[in-house]
């Protein structure tokens, strides 16, 4: 039985039966006294920290916090984390941050383990062949990594489909007529980042388009970055006539950047974006919208947190292997090549 | 396992397994990598945890989990909880992040402090009454409060001059020549919402110039707030001609309302934004460039950190009240009022 069914079987609030089965002297010793007998009759086990102990959980889900290294704490992070929360707090879970000393991330996560703290750890951003997951698989220590890894071990992941993302825009702009399509994503190593880069590199590849080296570039997510780097393709001749951003804060940039060359956007030069989906910063509401693919990091979090859920519950890591597709929501951003007259 | 046992297995000194544990770099990874998988092995738990142990702390600050009620997490957060990163990950303290539930956060740094999982707490998002803080204050359980409340209870807090970042902004407008200014800032109830729009009150009080209250605004911060809010308030007759926008994102929404609406950005209407620094979101490199004021959250973050630790080691709450200036950053998108010709 769960809070909110214990209340209506009171008719009271739940904040009322919480605060009771927590002894708060808010609520009357009657009222009290009539919550738990309740809690006993239907078999609610009030305390949360009691229920952990009787199965022996600490409560608690790590990750460690982003250091300067790694991806910073960013747009993305706080979705995530977001998404996290709203899981976790379903089970009165808490989420521990741990920091990296060094940069040295295995013997962060080698003392989130030993310092037993939390039951379950969460990995994110994984690079093609990431040592943490070798290290945690082999400490037999329970974890989900946010994204995928070549590494063989036998472990729990969600990722979404970021070549299918990249080859879904670039087949899309190739289709429109586009020849001189340019790329500006996270850095290189990462994951996703490779992944896009080769959904990409398949699109041109099957129409026969060569691939410049030039227009693949790899960068840290941000206005800044995204400005200055298509500043500088469209500076080439010829230059892209279509861009994919990696993030809604480099397409910021590179948005400004077409602008500042005179290019009518979504005419003389399309961008397509990847969106996270920010609560704060609408592609649709954008001027012109923006074209995306579409994910939201928000829903992963809310996931990777139900899946650490259900490996502590018992089931088999190899059961939970999820991709999530990407849609691609065509808006103003993208059209056909037009020549300037 | 003792020190002394884990380097007589090792066949090292107890300075090198310690220094290896602590993450050295006197000692050559090779020799890290392996004392670290002999202390996993034979269950040897690292420093810090012994040193905290030694001085009676557990290592970790508790914070809620933002709601849905609250602040949601957004981009001030996650830049937040990386200063506080910064100065925690120095004497390798976790950060604990706990759900609410039900909207009831009293009930949630109850649970925090009985769970005896954290040292001290972070309480943000105050209001000018915060129940928050008084009850903790009777607790008498560490923290720090990240703003201000008018609660009379000696605690430790940290805020920036938002009375004075909006009146010196509005005052700037006026001494430009506007006299219809409006602000769009973040949800009522909230001290740092009502400070500013104090200091917004005295500006126009100071000059005699009449407070329409149609031209005070209170939202979720976000782009598309902000752009619906000033598509309002541009349709008004007269319409402000300056703009103030409390966060980053609400000004890129009232950018875009400002350019939909045929004005020049700067010229026929000005806005001044407050910027929290976003390292991926440059008001400098906007087009036109973002006048603001400026406070780093990610440094208040930092400080607060340094202001638990200071705490736990014994200094009295009453010395640690700091109120940070905030500067006026003129750039081109405030001027004096043109009228369209």
């Amino acid at each position: 039985m769960k809070l909110k069914e214990l209340a209506e079987q009171l008719g009271l609030s739940q904040t009322t039966v919480s605060r009771a089965l927590n002894g708060y002297p808010e609520v009357n010793s009657a009222t009290r006294e009539r919550v738990s007998q309740a809690a006993l009759k239907f078999g609610y086990s009030a305390n949360a920290n009691a229920r952990r102990l009787a199965i022996g959980r600490i409560g608690a889900i790590g990750i460690l916090m982003p250091n300067d290294r790694s991806e910073r704490f960013g747009p993305h992070t706080s979705e995530f984390f977001s998404g996290l929360a709203e899981r976790l707090s379903q089970d009165e879970m808490d989420l521990l941050m741990s920091p990296v000393i060094n940069n040295d991330e295995i013997s962060a996560y080698r003392r989130l383990i030993s310092s037993k703290r939390v039951d379950a750890i969460i990995v994110t951003g994984p690079t093609l062949m990431d040592e943490r997951v070798a290290m945690l698989t082999e400490a037999k220590f329970p974890f989900v990594l946010h994204g995928r890894t070549n590494i063989e071990a036998p472990h729990a992941w969600l990722d979404i489909d970021n070549a299918g993302a990249f080859r879904q825009a670039a087949s899309h702009l190739l289709d429109l007529g586009h020849r001189h399509i340019a790329m500006i994503d996270g850095l290189k190593g990462h994951t996703f980042s490779e992944h896009r880069e080769l959904g990409y590199r398949e699109a041109l590849l099957e129409r026969g388009v060569p691939i410049d080296p030039r227009f693949i570039v790899h960068e840290r997510f941000s206005d800044e970055t995204g400005f200055r780097e298509a500043q500088r393709l469209l500076s080439y001749a010829p230059h892209p006539t279509a861009i994919l951003a990696g993030s809604m804060m480099t397409a910021l940039g590179v948005f400004r950047a077409i602008r500042s060359k005179g290019y009518q956007l979504g005419k003389e030069v399309s961008i397509i974006a990847h969106d996270d989906v920010f609560p704060y910063l609408n592609a649709s509401n954008m001027v012109p919208s923006m074209t995306t693919t579409r994910s939201s990091i928000r829903s992963a979090g809310t996931r990777i947190a139900e899946m650490l859920v259900r490996i502590l519950d018992g089931e088999p890591v190899e059961n939970l292997h999820e991709v999530w597709p990407v849609e691609l929501i065509l808006r103003q951003s993208s059209g056909p090549p037009v020549i300037p007259g």
